[in-house]
């Protein structure tokens, strides 16, 4: 994996030591989160659409309702700005104005482009297995009419930086000597105990690819 | 608190049932979430950016540095598309095409204004308060350089809605009969133990309002 190309839209003017135009940086960015923001102009006017989406190589995949008037203005071609932001602690300064936060996060610019025929499919499970590796195998597959209520689009991962933040906070040096308490809290994404469909016909143990994916995250009591 | 009005932009034609514009869900969902996604339309193309706000009585504010080009755009009045959304769980349903995730979203769709005099330092110190309940009144307020150096804009809380995913999965009635498990497993965003700027120069143990602010979700052993 390489760098990707600096862009006047992905170049950052501020605060650039928090950039990175690693692919592999990128790609573990978006292979870890769960959902995106998609943002494009919808008759003149901004639109931002939380989603889940896979990576699949060097493409995000988006997919929606056919009946949805955005993702048919997206699969005409538009212009898109996605975002995945993880999301990792709170920082505490000394100053109200070095307060900040820890985070990852991956900006991609380009434009959406229709997914059809093989790849469509391909991508239709790669949602289900991105979200929870080793389930797709388990399920009823998409059937050809659910294949045509559903448009998947593909982003290239191409005009994309990631931004990422880490560590204690950094204050004005004349503020380290107030007696404040400064620090970071981790924010940690968890999961508890799966409720399992009241309406299962029978009883099933939750699958392993069930605790793969809570093994991927904290767990919590609730 | 009151119903917001249903326009052209925010009335759901899918999945309606979802769909929300009590301003008490609105502002439930507005007061629990850190970060939001805010997309604007910057020389003629997409932008989104995540980032911290605050909602104070029926506006969201929001605040970047005054030398940053979209913050900038946007305390010219631009129009913005802000969403906010909290992701409670996974649905793991018998067909790929019913898999889904249970959430708490809204979005907001208004023109960004500049805000100056009282109600910016107001705002700023809201920033802290929000993120941080009980912090902004034991650190180093805003100097006015800092506000300077700052962008505040609001955007009101109007032309707006909620959408809300809870529950198990919606499946096909054929697909019932499945041996597959099916249900939910919910997401829980946590904290582990506050970590102390190596850079303290006394002791200073943590305050009360980082124990309120950790109360406020779940605790998570790393």
């Amino acid at each position: 994996m390489g760098k990707l190309p600096v862009t006047e839209r992905t170049s950052m003017r501020r605060l650039s030591e928090r950039a990175s135009y690693d692919e592999s940086v990128v790609h573990a960015i978006l292979d870890e989160a769960l959902i995106c923001h998609v943002a494009f102009v919808f008759e003149g006017r901004p639109v931002v659409l939380p989603t889940g989406y896979a990576r699949i190589d060097d493409r995000i995949y988006l997919h929606g309702s056919a009946g949805g008037r955005f993702f048919r203005a997206m699969a005409n071609g538009a212009e898109v700005a996605v975002d995945v932001t993880l999301l990792d602690g709170m920082v505490l300064a000394r100053s109200a104005f070095h307060h900040s936060m820890n985070y990852r996060s991956v900006v991609v610019f380009g434009r959406a482009e229709a997914v059809e025929g093989e790849m469509k499919r391909r991508a239709i499970e790669g949602f289900v297995d991105r979200m929870i590796p080793g389930r797709a195998a388990s399920i009823r597959p998409a059937s050809e009419a659910e294949l045509r209520k559903t448009i998947v689009v593909a982003i290239p991962i191409a005009e994309c930086s990631a931004k990422v933040r880490s560590g204690p906070p950094v204050d004005d040096e004349d503020d380290y000597g107030l007696p404040v308490w400064a620090g970071e809290i981790p924010l940690i994404l968890g999961t508890s105990d799966p409720v399992p469909d009241p309406r299962m016909k029978v009883t099933i143990d939750a699958p392993d690819h069930v605790a793969s994916f809570r093994g991927r995250l904290a767990r919590v009591e609730r």
